[in-house]
């Protein structure tokens, strides 16, 4: 498939759709080796290292000998199936399908690389896999699928169900991704999450309720304004409201979202409807007058006066990648807390922090589907990992803090029983 | 889903679908627990090992660090992706996609238990897997679909093929898995094989030519009888004429499969074109008079006068399980050759013994889609194991023979070269 690589920023997508990581300028002509042979690709250790791929599958009973093969196939196997075909739950207890989740994409919406096709999209949904396995326990398959309209996609996972816990949607451009995550929620009683959206607001939250607590303020205390309204940026907006922001606007590439507009998308009219108490109109810029704070999913620059405009100690989460946007280092002369998607910056707000145990607790109690209750408890887990160490440098764990996973797997857990959405 | 427990051998679906392997009469009463508890259930060693399934996902390449994760996953992962985008053909390189199969059932006709739906076919669908993983080395995926139609099938599987370097079709009853396998062999590029079909054909005409060479003749010496017209009764009675067997009869419940015949489906109408040159109608029994060989894939009982009737020196491969359809003591009074698909008798007829080595050589070389050509050096090569120690109770190898799968695998991928059908 000769892929053609797009601007992901196009104005039906905008809004960094990707994990927030850093990514670099791909799509580049110095991608590939300087003769395009594997050979001289694996000069480069990312290459090196994705040689084969980066997963296998391993058996979990031993196939030693015919007595092994007797329990573990026939004649021994036949009886389990016949005990799940009587009683269908038993699916959960002897076969595979509460551990493993379903990573799948259509590869429209690929990082910051766009549209970019299944196949290219692959090593970015193995990575996805084995974070999945590596932070939550939580065993997982890339499906790649070679079909992009909404009932296409719906169908195939519908179909695909049977043999997953959970289904991990990835990098599906919007507004398609609204649509495919609500129809699949309603036809499917297994947990479906698309990370894009509700990973990336998760993890805002948590760094925005630290940020709060710093400074001694409520989230209701707080007027947020979001660059981008894609996945992430609709998500993280929906998510503040639910939990109990004072007000938050969004802005698109033509300025804030609101009610008076006339090209609004029937996504963003919703939000229309529900954000921007202070009718704001007009650019970002404007609307950062006296903010709060700053949510960057955007990609973009916010000139330093319009950062230097916000309210005295504002929060700025810029988490663009490769570029916030704006700079740490311009955003600390103004704001209180300074947040990025980047590694090498203090605060670093990665999706890895909550897609794990998010999926880890659900698939623990069974759990036929992700509440709004149990993504809230996921996020007051992970911003109270911090604890006592809270500090402007210090509002979210680092992705390799061993506790984030099991607390928020045990959250996770205990809201869905308090949900009623648990089967056990 | 509560699933009816169906009699797999209905006219529909004669012949064996699963593996030849022994089956527990089940769908019986005393396949769940006393009080159906999971407790209960798992006092039996069978229940004990399925818990929790059989297989787990693992990373191959480590994520203990920042550095890990930044070649791993972003940014690392996006010059991977742009450089598939550009080179489509990358995929195999940097994916787990050429090492990883989908096992694809609908659940229909599932061992001897028939249409047990999905879930219930997962286990297994997972021990095909782990089987892939022992005895070939190769990756696989069970994906049990939640639809029976042929198109719906053959769409689903188009779409998913993206993220998988071969489809090993399972456990989907007659005529449909013709139908299903040959639309999608026009429309994917990668290999698709429906083992129940063609991996029970292979080892069969595995056994057939040892069986042959032990006893002075060439395949097309031989008359061969075979009992059952369903997705293995049909493929082997096709890949023995490929063969060059001297001819082969099949039979179905109602007899001898001619072209006199009106109530032949489409396949079974094929079937009597091309088979039958003697031009036999009536009974199975009938038919067996003057035989050289007996292939049984279809339970049923073959009553001792017609084995009798069979000629000197015949070949009795009865296949059926758990109940072979001539028991091995009554066989060895008249046949010079007994195999059957029994753990616990000499010659078991185990698919084990052909799908790994098939799919792992045609993933080594990345074929296209697998010729007739690699299922003949497949069978050869089998039957080339047992070399010197040729004997009548050892026509075919253990499928714990550690010499076979890599002779299988080699055998295949050299004649994907030959036939042109590998690409690298």
């Amino acid at each position: 498939m000769a892929a053609e690589i797009v601007n992901p920023r196009s104005d039906s997508n905008t809004g960094l759709e990707g994990d927030v990581e850093p990514v670099n300028s791909a799509g580049s002509v110095d991608t590939v080796g300087s003769d395009g042979s594997v050979d001289s690709l694996d000069f480069d250790p990312a290459f090196a290292l994705h040689r084969g791929g980066k997963m296998a599958v391993q058996a979990t009973v031993p196939v030693r000998d015919k007595d092994d093969l007797s329990l573990a196939y026939t004649p021994g196997v036949a009886k389990v199936c016949s005990a799940i075909a009587e009683q269908p739950e038993l699916v959960h207890d002897y076969t595979w399908k509460s551990s493993v989740v379903a990573v799948v994409t259509d590869g429209t919406a690929v990082l910051g690389l766009g549209d970019i096709g299944p196949e290219a999209s692959l090593p970015v949904m193995e990575g996805k896999a084995i974070l999945f396995k590596q932070f939550g326990g939580v065993d997982a398959v890339p499906i790649a699928l070679d079909c992009t309209g909404v009932d296409e996609i719906v169908e195939t996972v519908v179909r695909l169900a049977p043999s997953f816990g959970g289904v991990n949607l990835e990098d599906i451009s919007a507004p398609r991704c609204f649509e495919i995550e609500r129809k699949l929620q309603e036809r499917l009683d297994i947990p479906v999450f698309h990370d894009d959206q509700h990973g990336t607001a998760i993890v805002t939250l948590a760094a925005l309720r630290n940020a709060a607590k710093l400074t001694g303020r409520t989230l209701g205390d707080l007027r947020a304004v979001i660059s981008g309204a894609g996945a992430a940026g609709v998500a993280i907006a929906k998510f503040l409201l639910e939990a109990g922001i004072g007000d938050v606007a969004v802005a698109d590439r033509k300025g804030i979202v609101s009610a008076d507009r006339d090209d609004l998308t029937d996504v963003k009219r919703e939000l229309a409807g529900i954000t921007n108490k202070a009718g704001l109109t007009g650019t970002l810029e404007s609307a950062l007058a006296g903010a709060d704070v700053f949510i960057g999913v955007s990609g973009g620059t916010v000139p330093e006066p319009a950062v230097a405009s916000m309210a005295e100690g504002a929060f700025v989460f810029a988490m663009a990648n490769p570029n916030p946007e704006v700079h740490p280092e311009i955003a600390h002369k103004y704001a209180a807390v300074v947040a990025t998607g980047r590694s090498d910056f203090p605060n670093q707000i990665n999706n890895v922090l909550a897609f794990p145990g998010i999926f880890a607790g659900a698939l623990q109690v069974r759990a036929s589907r992700i509440t709004e209750g149990m993504k809230i408890a996921a996020a007051e887990a992970l911003a109270a990992v911090v604890g006592d160490d809270l500090a402007a440098d210090y509002v979210i764990p680092s992705p390799f803090d061993e506790r984030v996973a099991p607390a928020v797997t045990a959250a996770v857990a205990a809201a869905a029983r308090a949900e009623g959405v648990a089967r056990r």
